[in-house]
């Protein structure tokens, strides 16, 4: 999984049906100290996080695990709400 | 997910049976703020955009979520029309 | 889906049972003004393409979707022979 | 698989129920020469490593494997730790 | 798929329960010049495959389709030697 931090969000009313009832937010990828790499992504929130919160998530087919519409076209999603990283 | 701009439209009529029928466009990705990055790529249309629209899409194997025929060799979709991105 | 140019044929005697039968080709990435990025792949061909011809390739756990052998170790197969690219 | 170094751990309270329970730690990318490369990601731990051991990791979807639960919304587990490399 | 060349072998007494009795094999990416790319990578070897030989190897969860056990951790697998490349 990456970690990242939540930078905004995004509608769009012209959707794919199981993508209706999603939070779409967009998250800036980060490294362990804080700084961007990389280019922010469209994630689907399932933990309630907001914009300026630091969470891990995760890409793939496996995102699809991570919200109630198993079938949903969903590639990246985040997961968890990041209390500490120690390195 | 990420952000694109669809810039065009291509066609192949020699192609696999599950694609016949598809509307196959030209997606440039983008930042959040308009700019191009990376390259084009080929994506299934599933949501009715057009040139010139920004875009949702999808990458990988849930991309085929986003179609009717399920075993079609689909690695990338678009599966929302963007209203608007607050960053 | 990406864009490429078949370049080259590949063989190998000695290679997993689900690929026996197979053509593997190599394919060139090219961007939609047809000038290379990144390096030379191996793909399934399941459309009868051939060296010089412009082409539609897919990538990851759905190329197997291309091929008859859906538990073949695939990861990248040609799914179209490309006609045009309006851009 | 990848080669990479684990160089710390990651607690989310809040986060995915299918999460709870699975230790996370932060994995270092490492060429053979032990150098670093890429950027840090979060892992899920399922063979007991800790902070200093050279590791194998799995990513995509097939990390589900290596968990109890397999549908987990993970891309990404420990799967080995090295003894050696004989290059 | 990719094209690589063995250039070693790694062993991992502790290791996922899936990965025992496999062999792991350290592909180094080439281009179809020989030159290498990209880093090392840890790959199942299921055809018999030693170091010094040019092999395809596969990525991602189909990697799994080459090895016996289906629910192994795997995302790279090596599924031919190479007799020739014709660019």
């Amino acid at each position: 999984m990456e970690i990242g931090i939540v930078v905004g969000r995004l509608t769009a009313t012209r959707k794919d049906e199981n993508l209706v009832g999603t939070k779409l937010l967009i998250t800036q990828p980060i490294d362990v100290d804080g700084s961007h790499r990389s280019h922010p992504i469209v994630t689907v929130d399932t933990v309630g996080a907001g914009v300026g919160e630091k969470v891990i998530y995760v890409l793939g087919s496996t995102a699809t695990n991570a919200t109630p519409k198993k079938n949903a076209p969903i590639d990246a999603a985040i997961v968890g709400i990041i209390d500490s990283i120690d390195c």
